[in-house]
């Protein structure tokens, strides 16, 4: 429940323009639009208190081993990969860190399609495109967030080497970088690894929020984001750490419980325009974002996105990327699938304060 | 994977008209368009190759018990109960057979409210309405798609009752009817029940639903769920059942694998303009729906909710209801959240004739 925490001398700022406070309005449901995306979600903080809802943790499927003889992704088990497709370091004289693969059972099938619409039917597009796996470190039993701050800058520099060479491709839209940890996000695999997916097409969420930015630039000639962080440093409710580049903040309007999301402080359209001297810095954010979340759930199933421009929004003055850590701790119900409305039974001011309180 | 199977002699009607015949193309991947929504999916057959990936079956919770001690839906326990709205039959000489009750942990704050925005934010709508659990028996042990399809029928005509009276309240906008079967698809009770929510605002699927709807018909002078079950029916290719009065299809554009619609064949823009005479029939359609996704995938967990109208659509000549039935068996990932594009690893037309195979 919302409500039982002292928020300190900051609330006031935001909840004086609206009708009450915010926790006090939070006691009941409110609908909550983002406002760097235009959607909306229903936060519904007495759907807490049902019986039998706890948030499930132990997504770590790690079973202690530093080398699995049947992981395709352990070292000397090449034979039951396709292809290799990079590895970092470049020289390899002491091993990889990290390494690129083809992923096996593709989302997308491979080489962007060179015909992109079935002739005479507009409601079908043939999914060529790329679809690689990062294999984030050699060691099966690893995590990201137990990695060392240097490795996972390791991690970042192979996003950004992959992200770019698929974004010059032709017929590349959009591409998209994420990480599903714990088998109820996705991951089919135990070992450490993210994927990055490379499509044909914008896909219909990133299409519909470059065309709300752009409608907010248009009309207020800023970026919607720059605007956000801005208000979000200011109001300080749902900040969870800044560092000199880069804001973590519980967003105003989560989907679902404990979701963060980490930005670049100064505007910056594109995943790929981000500078090498914020590279450390974003790895040891990332890191600290998913060691937050781990102590406060107790190893959680996530996913995270980067989400990025497409390919012709590089140098946009109205898009910036942001990275999206969104437990997968809550069921989707038949009312989220057909009002498509998330549900987020939890209040995002609360969760921001919960993960900010964490000490290592 | 699709392509293994004798899709017979009404294959060739549809996929002569695309490049190449559908399982053909569904080799590999393709974007699909809901023709009744506007809505895309990714449909990526090899996705289902995975190791791994199995659909788990097994939801019901029911653990042989009539009767619950502890069960607030059980009779008997009434006291769990904050307040009980509706029993049918009326009379009760015999015990009642459905009930309908206040959720005790509503999504949206009961009674709808009298000031839909916070002054000064745009962004914040109070979530005032109506959330009530409809107890679909009062035998803790049932499940829906075993009961007697007068039994349904029962469950049906309290759906229909309490949807005409949600929705002819003030500052009601929209009325969602689903059910959630199963721990994975969001329910914390055993006990056979579906929810109903009455909202203060029109949630974003259905107002973009109904703007693609409209757009249709304004460029078309017909209903596009109209088209749809026309075009269905002649092509066969995912038609389950049809009945005199309604049809169940997997749709072109599922969502996951093994989704089914149930629409009325007849124009009918709201679901309380369902005819007396085909309640019945609507029963014995849903209750097989259920029965042939049990036998396919072992009980399975599932949503499923009635999409139709908003307040100021009934008699509407371009909206047209529907009831959506989805199994839970897909882990939502990474790539899902970032793109908002659902992806199926199964085929639509391989799904249907599964389904419509499965004989009792």
């Amino acid at each position: 429940m919302c409500g039982g925490r002292d928020l300190g001398g900051r609330f006031p700022k935001e909840g004086g323009a609206a009708r009450g406070p915010l926790c006090e309005a939070l006691r009941v449901s409110e609908y909550r639009r983002d406002r760097t995306t235009g959607e909306w979600v229903l936060v519904a903080p007495e759907r807490k208190r049902r019986p039998h809802v706890r948030f499930s943790g132990h997504a770590s499927t790690g079973d202690g081993r530093a080398l699995d003889p049947e992981c395709p992704f352990c070292p000397g088990n090449e034979n039951m990969l396709t292809d290799i497709l990079l590895e970092s370091p470049l020289d390899g004289s002491l091993g990889w860190r990290t390494r690129v693969v083809a992923n096996k059972y593709p989302m997308v099938s491979s080489g962007a399609s060179k015909a992109p619409a079935f002739e005479g039917a507009p409601d079908r597009i043939a999914g060529g495109g790329y679809h690689e796996v990062i294999i984030e470190t050699a060691r099966h039993n690893a995590d990201l967030s137990a990695l060392a701050v240097e490795e996972v800058e390791d991690v970042i520099r192979t996003y950004l080497r992959r992200y770019a060479d698929l974004m010059k491709r032709p017929n590349v839209k959009a591409v998209i970088v994420f990480r599903n940890h714990g088998r109820r996000a996705g991951a089919s695999l135990g070992h450490p690894h993210s994927q990055i997916v490379a499509t044909g097409m914008v896909p219909p969420r990133l299409s519909a929020s470059a065309a709300w930015a752009r409608r907010h630039y248009e009309n207020h000639r800023q970026c919607v984001v720059c605007e956000e962080v801005q208000r979000e440093l200011e109001s300080g409710l749902r900040v969870v750490e800044e560092t000199d580049n880069f804001l973590i903040v519980v967003p105003f309007a989560a989907a679902g419980p404990f979701e963060q999301r980490i930005y670049p402080r100064r505007h910056q359209a594109c995943f790929s325009e981000l500078a090498e001297l914020e590279i450390r810095e974003l790895a040891g954010a990332l890191k600290r974002a998913l060691q937050h979340l781990n102590a406060v759930l107790d190893d959680p199933p996530y996913n995270f996105v980067i989400e990025s421009g497409t390919a012709d929004s590089a140098g946009s003055r109205y898009r910036h990327w942001d990275i999206r850590i969104v437990p997968a701790i809550q069921h989707l119900g038949g009312f989220e699938l057909g009002a498509g409305l998330p549900v987020n039974s939890s209040c995002p001011e609360d969760d921001a304060e919960e993960l900010r309180s964490v000490r290592f």
